[in-house]
């Protein structure tokens, strides 16, 4: 009996801490992007309007248990951002279009034959189209932006091509998959849109900029670290920058949704969304360029400090005016303003590295261990290595501008 | 009259041409993986054959309109590699069981209320359930491999309790919908399997081990070239290992697919992929430093090849070591056998790494420019680091043979 409640107690304690940290992990996402919690709300109740529709006669009468395409389709097409909403709800819409009206030419053609005949027609021509469509999802383009088109078209296509063998009035099923889908599309777009949206695009730009303020942090630290005696190695400021090195997945698929998106706040329609890829992969530089100096900074083998302080002065200058530099532009990209501080910053940057190169030459390190001396030039190399990088950025950034 | 004609003749000959590029791509992709022709029918079979059953008397008398869910899941259901296959046919199939199960439920209790009551039950029923499970998505486990699971069940709970305002039988329709959607997923499953299976886990095994011969070929060249006069600097062995920078996405993804993999080849079901994204994140930390390798190589200031040569044997040797001990590695990765010659190539490296410090302790380079000799010694530490990532990898592709 008492092995029994214990049993119990330990299960009931193990259940209830599971469930408490789900919770806590809930709420730590809930924190980091409240949107999330509205964009839950926002799918609930589009799926709850358009539940409404299927009970009102009007509108079931016409359709009848076609209605549930409305159903689907808010649930498949309704997605976090507006942009990836409007994709997957254009992509559904024409290749429901497309797929019906080759459905319904194919069933019309092959009803023409006897019917042992039609059904191994309509079986070759699904069999032919189907494996030309996956085959095209294979197209690296398709793949980017139509993909979810090329399934739906061939869901549609086999679908009402194969209903033929059951019903004769598949123009009629076609008809109202389409008038049915496009109800529920246009559902799930205008919430998207109208309750507090979530704009690909502007995500994209707080993306971009976010990432050079993550180089700028770290540059900004970098000088004021490196020449301390002793210093943390576990600093966050120094940590965030990596994100930035394997952030090329998620720039890709934001602008491929922000290209949907219709003119909102700032940003035209044909706004020019792949500089954002330059800038990115400008920034992914850079970003490996600091990758290699911070090896300098957790090294275990540290040079010693009084070889360090000789460049000290510049080595702070070119980093701080960097950090100063991408701040700046990143402002300016938030903003969407030329950068106006950013040039006299990289100008700066730049003559302290000219003056660090020369004193460098002069040999300013006698009588030291010439291994020694390698790792200091090499961070005050590097530093004159993303001085170029900003430069990059910062060019790339002002095409953005103009 | 004569402009018309020009003017179709030129149209002609765009869309002419337009067509031939977008064969010869379809040629590349082709050619570069036969594996997705084959893929493309397989889909096509699969169709085809769902949609034999659905002209069967038998089926369609059991079924009627419910049978289109099994066309349904064969075409949304089917994916490149079984992994995905089998995952997001596990996830459907799965979350159709629950969502059906508490779509009737919420029917049932619902139905016990006057009916004006019972349709805002139903309402805000489904609204708080659709709204919480689609926050579950934004959980990063749930994510990676639920996600389907999580639309599917959103999907079918909806679509069951909403059906209920017409229809008092939706236990039937919950019923046939889960049983057509085993069918089709079945086909899919089985044809995806039996017919020129292609295994996530084979391909992130065989990706990995190609990312490890990348940077083998790298490192081969690099020794052969960096002490020549003059080098062609668009050898396609130096850019090779760019790819594996950006790799991180597509790793991930496998990894995921391969878990749900069963038995295949030499792979148990429980195979430690997990230790495959420890070698991948160690192969892109080694092509990070290769990278930065890499700037001294296609720099524009070269460094006079007199200072070169003084270290060319040692930096030589480091280089084919670690290549060879590489190439080795991917060898018994692929092979999946416990690479033998690698510790031998390693050890060789890590003796060359110490003689060429302490040659660089001893002062080369007398009488020469002190800028001109950083590039060199930054080379060999360069060096000296990628032996010890060579280690790591070596290390962490022994744990997987054991």
């Amino acid at each position: 009996m008492q092995r029994v409640k214990g049993w119990f107690k330990a299960s009931f304690e193990k259940i209830s801490s599971a469930v408490a940290s789900v919770g806590n992990e809930g709420k730590r996402l809930a924190k980091e992007d409240l949107r999330r919690v509205v964009h839950a709300f926002k799918v609930g109740l589009a799926i709850a309007a358009i539940s409404l529709l299927y009970y009102f006669d009007f509108f079931f009468d016409g359709f009848g248990v076609n209605a549930m395409w409305a159903v689907m389709t808010v649930v498949v097409v309704f997605e976090f951002s507006v942009g990836a909403t409007l994709g997957k709800g254009v992509n559904r819409a024409l290749a429901t279009l497309l797929g019906g009206a080759l459905g319904v030419g194919t069933h019309d053609l092959a009803s023409l034959a006897p019917e042992k005949v039609e059904v191994i027609l309509i079986g070759v021509s699904v069999c032919i189209i189907a494996a030309t469509a996956t085959f095209c999802r294979f197209f690296p383009n398709i793949r980017a932006r139509y993909d979810y088109g090329f399934l739906v078209f061939i869901l549609t296509f086999s679908l009402i091509s194969v209903s033929g063998y059951r019903d004769d009035v598949v123009f009629d099923m076609a008809y109202r998959r389409l008038t049915t889908i496009l109800i529920g599309g246009c559902v799930a777009i205008l919430i998207c849109i109208f309750v507090r949206p979530v704009w690909a695009g502007k995500d994209l730009h707080r993306h971009t900029a976010a990432n050079i303020e993550k180089l700028a942090c770290y540059l900004e630290a970098f000088g004021r670290v490196y020449f301390q005696e002793s210093y943390d190695k576990n600093l966050a400021q120094l940590k965030d920058f990596k994100s930035v090195l394997i952030s090329k997945g998620t720039e890709d698929s934001l602008v491929n949704f922000a290209r949907w998106e219709p003119r909102h706040g700032k940003f035209r329609y044909r706004h020019p969304w792949n500089q954002y890829l330059k800038i990115g992969s400008g920034t992914r530089e850079c970003a490996y360029k600091i990758d290699a100096l911070n090896c300098y900074l957790v090294s275990d083998v540290q040079t010693p400090l009084e070889l360090r302080t000789k460049i000290q002065d510049f080595c702070t200058k070119i980093s701080s005016e960097c950090a100063l530099a991408l701040t700046d532009v990143a402002i300016g990209l938030r903003t969407m303003t030329c950068p106006v501080a950013s040039e006299k910053h990289i100008a700066e940057a730049k003559a302290a590295g000219k003056t660090l190169k020369a004193l460098l030459k002069t040999g300013l390190w006698h009588d030291t261990e010439f291994l020694d001396i390698v790792p200091v030039v090499t961070v005050a190399s590097l530093l004159i290595e993303i001085v170029a990088c900003t430069t990059k950025i910062a060019d790339s950034v002002e095409v953005l501008a103009t």
